[in-house]
C-alpha cells in the first residue's frame, strides 16, 4: 500500500474510524452470551473503559462513579483538581465563557501552579471509595510529582502526553528514563500516546503494561492544522496491535494491553476500535456528554490551554443522559451516544463473538462515511 | 483488492449504492420491449417488488394494494397491526410527536403484547382480496408464532432481522433451527437480512427459497453509529448473488433469490440493486413516501423502538404521489421517487437489456457521488 | 484498473472533470500565439463550440449570434421553436413559474405538436444570416421529419438524444437504420450521446461526422437518481476518443469528431474536454447564463419534460454576461464562466500548447476537487 | 501510480497538503533544541519563510518587519506600491469595496503605469532598515525593469509568475532568455512558479538559486476552474524536490533551494511542505491575516485583476493577530493560524527531528481530511 506521492517521497495509506465498518461472520448469538470483561495486570473490569484525564471528563466523583460502574477513571493530576481546592466555581465559568475567549481564559485558569496535597488528597478520595485508583502525569511531570502520587496510592500510573517516546532527546534537562523509571515502580504504568508501529513497540519495551494509541484529543484536538500531524485511528490501533504480537514474542510472552486513546466518540468507534485489535478504549467526548460530567456540557483537552501554542477547542457537546446511562443505557436516542456497552454486547452479538479477544478478529470493511 | 489497514489487519474496499452507476451498451431497446416480470417459487409478479414489513410501509391495505399493482406486500406481523385491534389512531399520533420525543412514545407503544387472533386477522384480510399473501417474523418470535401464522395461510413466509444466521448461538435458550423449521414448512421461506457470501451461503443451504440481502433499514437505520457495523449495498448484494452462483452448482440447480434489502431509495437504487445481482428489492422508504402510505408522511423500522437499544430514526418524507404513480406514474417530479417501474424499464430499454436475468449483466462503473 | 466489487461483479474506475485537472509542462507560450480553430467537414470555424440544442441555450436568433461569433449553434427541432409561432412568451412563462410546478407545466407546453413549416422557417432565419446552419432531431423523431430538414436546408444534420446506439431493438416499429440514413444524406451527421468505447465505434462505423459524447444534460439532468444511469465524463471522452483513434485506423483514415456533450460548464471543463481527447465542446449550461439566451435565467433539458419520467429539472442559471463576453471577455468575475475562449487560449499557451490537437496530448493528473 | 482515465488517457494521482499528515517517529525532542534557521546564497534566515509578492501581504513596512522577525519579505515591484506615490488609501478603498465589484474597480486600479522611481524608492526604503531586500517581477516585465531594480540594490531578486518556464516561446517578441540574464547578473534568482520536475529541472539549470513551486494564489486563486489547471501541491513539492537530488547530482553539487509557494495557509501546511522537501515556504494568505499586514483584512493575488480574464479573487481574511504573534505567538487560537514557527518547532520536536533538512524525511500518511 505504498503511494508515490512524488518524485522524492513516498506515503502509506492510514485509516480513520469513519473509513471502516465491521461486517457481520456467518454466525449470530444472544447478547446475554457475550462478555466485555477487560483485566489489566491484577485489576479487573467488567468492561474495556477508562475515562480520560480531562478535566471535562474526570473529576474524583466521576473517576469513583465510573469505577462503580465497572470501568476505570483516569484523573488528570496536572488538571483544575490539582491545581485548586474547590474547582466547581472554575468549571462553571469555564461553561460561561464567549467561544472567543475561552481558551485565553483557560490559559489563565491552568497556569495556576499544582499542589502535591491536593494530589494526595484527591488520590485518596478515590480510594476511600472502594474502586480501582488510577491518576495521569504528563512525562515532562513525572519526574517531579511521582514520589507524591505513588505515596498517595495508586493502583494504575498513567504518563500521558500528546506524543510520548521511549527516546526523548534534550539538550536542556535529563529527560525522564522510562524504562528505568517503570522498572523502580511498583505500580503497573499506561503510557502514550503512541502512533505507530515502532514508538509502541519502544515504548513496550520500556516494561509499560499498557500503550495508549493515539494523538491529542479526538473531536477537541486540532493538531492537524496547527502541527500538521494527523493519526488516523483505525490504521494506528492495528499497527500498535502489530507491535503487541511482535513484542509478545519477542519477551515470551509479555502481553501489553493497547488502548485507543482519541477518536473514539460514539458506540460505533468502541466497537471499530476493539476490532482493530484494542484491549480497551479511553474515552473522552463519549462520556463528558454525561449530564453529570464535569464538563457541564463543554469538553477540552490539556492542548487547549497550552500557553503558547494552544491546539484543541472547548467544544459544547449534548447531554443527552447520566453517565449510568450513556454506558448502559436504556437509550432514547440512537446516534451511538448512549447505551455504549449494550451497543457493544448488541454487535458482538450480531457478528457472532462471544469475549472481546475474539472480537479483534472481525472482519472489517473500508468504506467512507456518508454514503448508503 | 485487500488494503492492509494497519500491521494487523487487513479489509476489503467494499461499495455502496451511491459509489456506482450502470452505463449504456451498445445496443438501445424500446421501454415496451422490456420485460419487468419476477416470480419465486409458484408466485408470479409483474415487478420485482416487495414492500418491506415496517409499520410506515406495509398496512394490510397497502399489502392489497401492491399485490394489485404487481407487486408482494409483506406485513410485519410484530407490528401494530397484531399488537392494536385498531392502530390507525396510534400511527397518526407517532406522526405528531416531536422529534426528540418520537423514539421514547414508540419504545412505549411497541412494547403491546402480540395477539395471535390478529395475525390470523390480518392475513385473513389480505388473502380475502386475492393477492399474493406475505407476513414477516423475526427470528426470536417466529418459534412462537409460526404456527399461528401457517394455520392463517401464508404464501410466502418471510423471517426477517437485522442479521439473520444459520447458526444462532444461545446459551439461554434453544435456537430456531432454520434447516428444520423451513424443511417441515409447507410454504417457501425468505430469510435474512445476510450480508457476506459466506452467511448467505449457509441460509441457503437450510432451504430457503430467498435471501434478504441488507444490514437493518437503510434510509432509516444508525447502525453504522450505533453498532460499528455497516454493509455497503453494492457489495453486499454482489457477494450474496456470488453465493447464489456457488450453491446452484453445488446443489445441483436451486435458484435461491437474491432479494436487496435496505439502501433502495430510488429508481436508480433499484436499477443498480438489480445490475449487482440482485433479483429483486425490498422497499421501504421507497414506498413510505406514497400519499397512501401508512407512514402518513414519516418512516421507521422495527430498529427504531427497540426497548433499550435504538439504532433507527423517525424520518420525515416528502410524499410526492400515491403508491400507484410511485410505481408507475407519470411523473411531476425529477428525483428519482416516482414511476420507479417507468424508470427501470426506460434504464433497461436505454443500456439495451429487455429483461431482469440479463439485465444483471450490465456493466457497472465505480464513481463517487457528488462529481459532475 | 478493474476492481472486484463483490464475488459476482467487477467494474472500471471512471472519471469526472472534477476528478482531474491538467498541469503545464516544461514550456510556455504567448496567448496570442495559440490557435483555438477547429473544422468538421467542409466547415471551418474559429471556436470549438457548439450551442446545445435546449431551449434555454438555442434560439434562431442565439444561433446566428454564436455562429457569427465563430461558433455553431445547434437548434431544436422538437422544442418550442418549431411548436408554437411565437415561444417568446412561453419561455417568459417558463422563467416564472414557481419550482414545484415547472415540470408539471413544461410538460403541457411540450405535448403542442410539431410544424413541418415552423422548422422550414427557422432553419431560413438562421441560413439568412449567412451562418452555418445545424438543427438536431430525437433519432425517435428522424424518420418523421428529416426530409422536412434536409429541404429546408441544413449544413450539419444533428441526431441527438439521450443515449443513441448503432443498433436500436424494437418490436413495434422499424427502427432507423442509422448507416442507411447516413449514407443516403447529403450533409455531415453528428450523432449521439455515446458513453462508451463500443457503442461510439459503432456509431463511427454508419458514417457519422461526429460523435457526441455523453448522457442526458449535465448540470440540468438527474439520470443518476432516476436510471441509476451515469457517464462520467472525463473517462467517456477518453474512451471515446480511443474509438476514433482504432477506427481512424480501421477505416483508413476516417476521421471522426468527439464533441464532449454534458458536464462542461465552465472555461476549466472545456480545457479539460479538450485535454481528454474531444475535438470541440457543446455547451449547454454555459450559455444559458448569457443575458441575451432564450432561458432568460434558467436552464432545462429535453429530458425534463418528458411526458412520464422526467429526469431532468429547470435550473436557475447565474447571467454574469452577455454571449460575446462570455465567449471573449472582458470578464469581471474569477469562476470560469465568462471569457472562456480567453481561459482556454490562456490555458493552452500556459502550458505550453499551440493548437487543439496538440493539446490532447496534455499532462492530467487525478485529483478530486475541493481539496488545494 | 499511473491511472487509466480512459482508453486514451492515463493520469497520475496527484496530492494536495490536505490529503496528507505526518507521523511521529519513536524519538521525541524538546522545542527548544529545534532550529528553524534557513539560508540561501550568501543570506541567512531564523526562520523558512518568505512574504509572497502580494499587496495584501508585502508593503515595505511588513517586508522590514518580517526581516527583522527573522524572514524575508518580497516586494511586488508590479503592485499599488510601484504605481502609486501613496498607495494606502487605495488600500483601504480595496478593503471597502462590495464584494460583486472588487474584481472591476482592481482592474482599473492596476492599470496605471509602473513608475521606475517608485521601485527605487521602495527598495531603498527597505535596505535603509537593514534587513534583506527582495523585489519580484513577472518575466514579462523582467527585460523592461531589472536595470532599475539591480540600481536600487536588491539581494534577492525574484522573477514569478502563474507559470515560468525556461522555454518559453513567443512570435511577437524576444522572450526573456533565463539562462542568459541570470548569469549576466550578480544577484541569486528565485524563479517560479514551477510545477513539474522536468519544469523544475529546466529553471534549475538557468542558474536559479531557488525555484518557487506551485501555480497561482492558493486560497484566493480559482485557476481549476477558469483554466482548468490546478497543481496540487504536496505531489508538486516532492516531485521538484526530485528535480533538486538530480540537479544536485548533474551539476556536481549545486544545491537549488526548493520553495513552497500556494496552499500554505496554516501551520500545519508549513509542516507538510517542508515535510515533501521544501526548503522554505512563501506565505500568502497566512501572512495576510496579521492585523498589521497591508490587505487590511482582505488578500488577493496579481491574478485577480488581470484586465481580461481575472483567476483569482479577493477573499476576506481573519485577523487574529499581530504579524509577531502570527508568526511567533502567543496564539489565543488553535487553527493553526497564529504561532507558526512556534507549531513548527512544536512539531518537529513531537516527531523527533532537530533541523529542517532532516525533516524533510518525516513519515507522511494519506489520509483525506474531515475524518477522525
Amino acid at each position: 500500500m505504498e503511494i508515490e506521492l512524488g518524485r522524492a517521497k513516498r506515503a502509506r495509506r492510514a485509516f480513520a474510524f469513519d473509513d471502516i465498518a465491521v461486517v457481520p461472520s456467518r454466525r449470530t448469538r444472544n447478547p446475554e452470551d457475550v462478555s466485555t470483561a477487560w483485566s489489566i495486570d491484577a485489576y479487573q473490569f467488567d468492561i474495556p473503559v477508562l475515562g480520560a484525564p480531562m478535566d471535562s471528563v474526570t473529576s474524583p466523583e466521576t473517576a469513583i462513579a465510573l469505577g462503580k460502574l465497572g470501568g476505570l477513571g483516569v484523573l488528570d493530576l496536572e488538571g483544575l483538581w490539582t491545581r485548586y481546592d474547590d474547582p466547581a466555581s472554575l468549571l462553571a465559568e469555564i461553561a460561561e465563557l464567549p467561544c472567543g475567549e475561552s481558551i485565553a481564559r483557560m490559559q489563565e485558569l491552568y497556569s495556576e501552579p499544582i499542589k502535591p496535597e491536593l494530589v494526595r488528597e484527591r488520590l485518596a478520595q478515590i480510594r476511600s471509595a472502594g474502586v480501582t485508583v488510577a491518576g495521569s502525569l504528563t512525562p515532562q511531570r513525572t519526574q517531579e510529582l511521582y514520589e507524591t502520587v505513588v505515596a498517595a496510592g495508586v493502583d494504575v500510573f498513567v504518563i500521558r502526553g500528546t506524543t510520548v517516546s521511549a527516546e526523548h532527546v534534550s539538550s536542556v534537562s535529563e529527560p525522564l528514563n522510562l524504562k528505568k523509571f517503570i522498572y523502580d515502580l511498583d505500580v503497573p504504568v499506561i503510557v502514550g500516546g503512541a502512533a505507530t508501529y515502532t514508538a509502541a513497540l519502544h515504548l513496550m519495551r520500556t516494561g509499560a503494561a499498557g500503550v495508549l494509541v493515539g494523538f491529542g484529543g479526538g473531536a477537541a484536538s486540532t493538531t492537524r492544522a496547527t502541527l500538521g500531524i494527523h493519526v488516523p485511528m483505525a490504521t494506528a490501533v492495528a499497527d500498535v496491535a502489530g507491535a503487541r504480537r511482535d513484542y509478545l514474542d519477542e519477551s515470551g510472552g509479555r502481553y501489553v494491553h493497547v488502548i485507543a486513546d482519541g477518536g473514539v466518540g460514539t458506540s460505533g468507534d468502541i466497537v471499530k476500535a476493539l476490532a482493530m485489535g484494542a484491549d480497551a478504549v479511553m474515552l473522552g467526548v463519549a462520556l463528558a456528554r454525561a449530564t453529570d460530567a464535569p464538563g457541564r456540557g463543554f469538553h477540552w483537552g490539556p492542548e487547549a490551554h497550552h500557553a503558547t501554542l494552544p491546539r484543541g477547542k472547548r467544544i459544547r457537546v449534548d447531554q443527552p443522559a447520566s453517565l449510568e446511562e450513556i454506558l448502559y443505557g436504556p437509550a432514547s436516542v440512537a446516534d451511538g451516544t448512549t447505551n455504549l456497552i449494550g451497543a457493544l454486547r448488541k454487535s458482538m452479538a450480531t457478528t457472532g463473538y462471544s469475549d472481546l479477544k475474539e472480537f479483534q478478529r472481525i472482519e472489517v470493511v473500508v468504506s467512507p462515511y456518508a454514503t448508503d
